[in-house]
């Protein structure tokens, strides 16, 4: 292979010829071979994007030739379409804060300027790394940005599917209105419920999520942008600061806003933790709700089987014929990804010290990644569980027929003591509780008829109310 | 001691002659002795309120006689305002979702309602802990409620207290306003900021933690009341539900509603996990803060030493005359219980099934907590240790003097590696960096005077702007 | 009230006349009212043993005089055997590393050994809480080795219950031998298994957490007396520390060792991540363990009902007779706590810096909370839940009948595809296995007899090898 | 492209008629498109040879056909040394518990063999992904197996890497032996130490990390080979069982030993929780050593400066010469996933059911990362920064001189008040101790020079003991 020389204050390196990114990358590569996964592409992405306004901005206030501009807009262009990726090899983990993506970045971008203008790679003069690609900038200020956009992206994307899956779930609420069951708590039989109430809780829970999430998203709308090196906003120069924002705005379609106050924004990590405590909260719910569906579709034999999943695949390498609830379960396991990332954002943002949170690339890497697979499994979730999801009614019905938690309405009329001891003697006996009553001569069978009515009781009020005596 | 015998379906105990609590308090104490430790006063009284509101709701919907009714209102509002509190017994972690705390509620209500009424202890037949205390409720929709009640009230309190903090940090702002000092990231000497820009930070920061709390309280206003067992409502009537939410908003001054979909409200738990979340953020920010703090009144000799904490105690048994930040410490103790428990009530909230969700005791146990500690760290940190900082503006003065780091501002005249070959040579020589720029003749005493102004450094712009070319 | 002056030498204060603790205790009561429960007991009583062995060291080293020192050793045996308790009055998370806790056994002490002298409190200079009660020693030293003496007796206790727990499932496992039932993966019917063979698996996880914990605790063997401030022994004389460990194995009778290193054994905690790591591992072996006895005991009626577990008390406020599975989730509740817990104490372990790790009263509050309400939680488990647990054979058995997993034992005979098929065609028409295998003549009735033998397919090996020809 | 049709029991798919892969990958290509990141493939290459060893047993034992096994063999060592990787698609998060990586493996080797033995791909009939390459086995067997060999592989990695670093960090133990510094405690000045002391403290830790790594891993080596389905070990065969392991053992070279009870091993995960919880013990050990790096490395100018760490790469885009300490901070950030990681793992492990944990592929992907990031963090970390890290002596030593720490020498000469209020004057009046104490000629001048020798005061013992009157 041939190679070029390239130089930085610290010495010499030998950089591929053909390569795009230079000495600074290559140092990133020998000092980082972390995860041996390089950084999400959608961060590659918007921190083109950056560069793209940041080009602009410099032009506009006169600090960047344009010669060398209006190719360094291009090449930014390039990649923000998704060139060039082969060229972005450094760690997700790295040390520095971002400096190695942003200097990646920076080369990138030079030497593809640099070949636009019909330059030799590696010949910075023309277009320099630092002094043109990163003019007015700072690594504390772009990547920062970069992961903000990046993010609420795919905070978007996210939003659309558990949109999509919320209307799933509460098309499930209506179709399962009228399919009585036993309702459930502490695994023991409780009182009867309609499984629409259950699905109508889901879609309400996921719907709170999405404002969670939604709410919890906007802190990304405010970037650092002119702050450079510490907030101060040294070496950026006010129209600057004024023309890059309107620059992003453009690019990005997105309404994002300077933020009061740059240091401020600069030191803290608040958006992050935010928008990754929803995403907990809400991963927590998902896995709550996955359960009680894994639960319900537990069997088929003999589990409690009062739904049926779609089958996905085979469940099994050895059990002939076995289906499992495989994407509740793997909605389970991104639950549980989700949560364990929070807890590494959490410690990653409180280790940050002074002016800057040199951990912000793990925090990307784990923010970015949190997004991602839950918008995927709440996609395959939706499109493969609840859509062809099916209640079993007859088997339902059978379970509320065969259950004393129906013993409840009772209270009202005979008291809890005496309800508690039908039941036991029920259970001794193995009569009805209806038998039982009549027998003891409780109630009338029409009184029976009236209080023991398993629909209405999942409505509210007393069953057989009129047959109390008001009090003074 | 002499003992009464009370019965319930389970069979016979012996209860203390003179204690309110009954059958179900003492299997409760038999079942749980864990953690030593009975259930927080906050919710205690929250769910006295609460027993209160549904006797008169009761009475209202003529459900409940008068002469039982009145006095059990009596007896509720005793206990409201802390009275029998050596009563409650029960252990903070406990089986039964809260079943165990509602009973010992009931049993203690039951007996002193007996007692106005002129019964003796244990004569159920007047006042029966299930039948007219429980009246048209279930443990889950009391203890919800009254968790709810109790945790919105802490939140206020301590969104008081991180009010006041907020505002002293933001007086430290505009005394430090003035404080030039070396700004800092990767630890490593940056570019030059005023102490007041790094208050101003952590003033903001706070104020959006504050936000954010209040935000997530929201959803406690929200309660279940009338959902009875699992949602549907049985054996509450609808006016009851409407009369109990009526005295519950005029019991607790509070603005709650009765949540829209009961089912809902209670099998999900993610008011908790809201809340829980943005006090974890808090706690993050917090910590972060005080880290900054420590290393900041480091010293008081070979530290960084540029800020003075005032001296809370003799901070060695064996070092004299030494003094620690202790205040600092705490709180960063507190934002890792509070990050702790937050982990517990997401496991806990996770661990919910079908309609109910059985770990209450330990996410209300875990929730109270890190309110209250929050709240009183947040107190004692004000008072004892923001109130009384002082910067020492010459030791600051002397760090940015020392410094390199207001060689960032030569970039724009001299290029970056211009400057970086400054630094280097800087460090060999012992030279100043004005110093060498004269040998070199790279600019003009006056030049370097009007960039190297580390006031102006602190403002965003260029330093020496004029004296650059702009570009085409 | 009335009061003395107390000085140090950040001044003066009140300090009530009764009190034993002291001007120190005061501030810290100040400064920390926080969490509103004082340090564990153990704790305190673990440092009086500290406090009596170093006085006896320095004795012997002939630095403290006798007719102090015997009475010093007089009052720390006071307290060690639970004397004077309520004069230990500081907050469990406080600033400090510990040394409020120090200081108020140390004014305790000082001014317990003033009254048996005949001297009055408060009169320091017979016998003064830093000079004499102090002697040789730093906070630094002492209350590490305090913790981890009280958490390695706790521990001891731990493992005594968890033994006991263990010995009691291994019952279990010996009386449902015979109970043959469904095997459930993916919470999908899969094999027979029997409920024997469940419990032996339980037995064996628990056993090797009992392994995990026994060796985790070792760490708390080695202490760091005579490291002082910062672990170089600085007043520490050789001959006292020898002489201090001698009596401090004497007074606890533990094998207590001094650390290799002191500067390693003073600024490192890894003994109480390590010990509350396998704690952890526990918790979640101990969640699974108790997940599975819910499910097996849901019901009554519509749930699984493999087994029932001993009533222990009512379970609903409102649905009589219900009794639910309190000692489980009493279990689930404890493990998510020691969870939490075990992540405050690593947030706590990984903020120590330098010589020292001041966050130790927030690891020494969660981790002795986390062994004893797991030693608690073991215990009435055992008690309460396990030791009357019952199988329900009948419908274990039933299960077995009903379902299809026998359909595995078909794989080397009829390979996976044709079973697969007979499941599919079995649950289209309802008919059984055995009738469509007949149907379809694959197999003999005597050959379907001795392959589908659900016993046989709980012990390894292929039912009806004898039919299948050895391949080359 | 061109495509062949698949069945199995849920109906039919095309697959690309080039593939190895069949038609249950396509399903999981379909059902789990999640993180975009395969499987790692030391698990892959663990699988291989679990495979290989199976196929080695199945001919052993005659129930699979030599002509079908050999090639079966040559395919899955074929796999074993890095062949067909591209084949390996299906996500790191799944559901089903591993189904999609063994039925990916089984498919791939199944069509491999067909094309070794001359037949066409996906003519199944002549050698079968589920009778065939899967014969004896479940995937409950095989990939807890074949996760126990990556990973027991993967920390014997870890462990050369921490070995190397803990020797690095033994190396600097004795260059900075005659380092003496000042120590600290709370961040506060406290009594001298000597640099090497500190690093022997780091280097112990590691070495007792690498114990318990070591300790943890242990679990790894019993496996559930033969357990099928449940861990009855239905359909597999003792003599299989016998033979499979000593395969295994033998491709491995491991000592690999069957589990003593295979329901146990088939559904308890405590050996990956233990694991990850030792790593987790690591990571808070590493992150407190780079913390204390960092803060000794602060500077150049206005940190501590204590020591100096090799230049790895420009620090900043903006700041010319800034240089970061990123082997540190990329340390500090694998710590943060590795501990995240764990919470992940604990969350999957807690969450198993009944007969198996249907969770494994997170728990995989997550305890794989944690093994291999560390490793090569540990490795880079040792070479880049602890090599070449250098002590500022002189800036040591200067320290020491301006401190007060020396004062704790004095206590047992004049007394903790009197020293404390020396410190006090000291810091008042701007003079020395040494001045003061002459001034008040509390001791002579030789006195002082016996007590205050700050290398004396970093070993065992009090300065000028002689000086003292020995008590009774």
């Amino acid at each position: 292979m041939s190679y070029r020389i390239e130089k930085d204050f610290l010495g010499e390196k030998k950089v591929p010829s053909e390569a795009f990114y230079g000495i600074q990358t290559m140092r990133a590569i020998e000092n980082f071979p972390i995860t041996g996964v390089t950084i999400h592409i959608e961060l590659i992405t918007a921190l083109a994007e950056v560069k793209k306004a940041t080009a602009l901005a410099n032009m506009d206030t006169h600090m960047l030739p344009r010669r060398i501009g209006e190719q360094l807009v291009a090449a930014a262009e390039e990649v923000r379409q998704g060139g060039l990726l082969d060229q972005f090899i450094v760690d997700s983990i790295q040390g520095g804060a971002g400096t190695s993506i942003n200097m990646n970045m920076n080369e990138v971008l030079a030497n593809r300027t640099l070949e636009l203008m019909g330059e030799e790679k590696g010949h910075y003069f023309h277009c320099n790394p630092n002094n043109h690609v990163n003019m007015s900038q700072s690594t504390n200020d772009v990547i920062p940005t970069a992961i903000k956009i990046a993010a609420f992206r795919l905070t978007e994307q996210l939003l659309i599917a558990m949109k999509t899956l919320q209307a799933a779930i509460a098309r499930k609420e209506i179709e399962f209105d009228d399919v009585i069951k036993m309702g459930r708590t502490h695994l023991q039989d409780a009182v009867p419920i309609r499984m629409g109430q259950e699905f109508g809780a889901y879609a309400r829970v996921i719907d709170r999520d999405i404002k969670r999430i939604t709410q919890a998203s906007q802190g990304l709308l405010s970037v650092n942008m002119g702050a450079t090196a510490v907030g101060t906003g040294l070496n950026a120069k006010p129209a600057y600061v004024e023309s890059v924002m309107q620059h992003l705005k453009e690019q990005t379609g997105l309404p994002i806003e300077l933020a009061e106050h740059l240091v401020d924004a600069t030191q803290n990590m608040d958006a992050y933790t935010e928008l990754s405590a929803a995403l907990k909260v809400c991963a927590v719910n998902l896995s709550k709700i996955c359960n009680d569906i894994r639960l319900m579709a537990s069997g088929p034999r003999v589990g409690l089987g009062e739904i049926k999943l779609p089958p996905r695949q085979p469940g099994s390498s050895i059990m002939p014929g076995k289906v499992n609830p495989v994407m509740a379960e793997v909605v389970n396991q991104v639950a549980f990804q989700v949560i364990g990332n929070d807890h590494t954002i959490c410690l990653a943002c409180e280790a940050g010290q002074f002016e800057l949170n040199v951990m912000g690339p793990v925090i990307a890497f784990n923010l970015l990644q949190s997004l991602k697979i839950m918008r995927n499994a709440a996609g395959v979730f939706e499109r493969f569980a609840v859509e062809g999801m099916e209640a079993d009614r007859e088997r339902c019905k059978a379970y509320v027929e065969q259950s004393f938690g129906i013993v409840t309405a009772l209270n009202p009329h005979l008291g809890y003591e005496v309800a508690a001891q039908l039941v036991k003697e029920a259970v001794r006996t193995g009569l009805s509780l209806k038998e039982l009553i009549l027998e003891k001569q409780l109630l009338t069978p029409e009184e029976i008829e009236e209080i023991l009515n398993p629909i209405q009781m999942t409505t509210p009020g007393i069953a057989g109310e009129r047959l109390l005596q008001p009090t003074d």
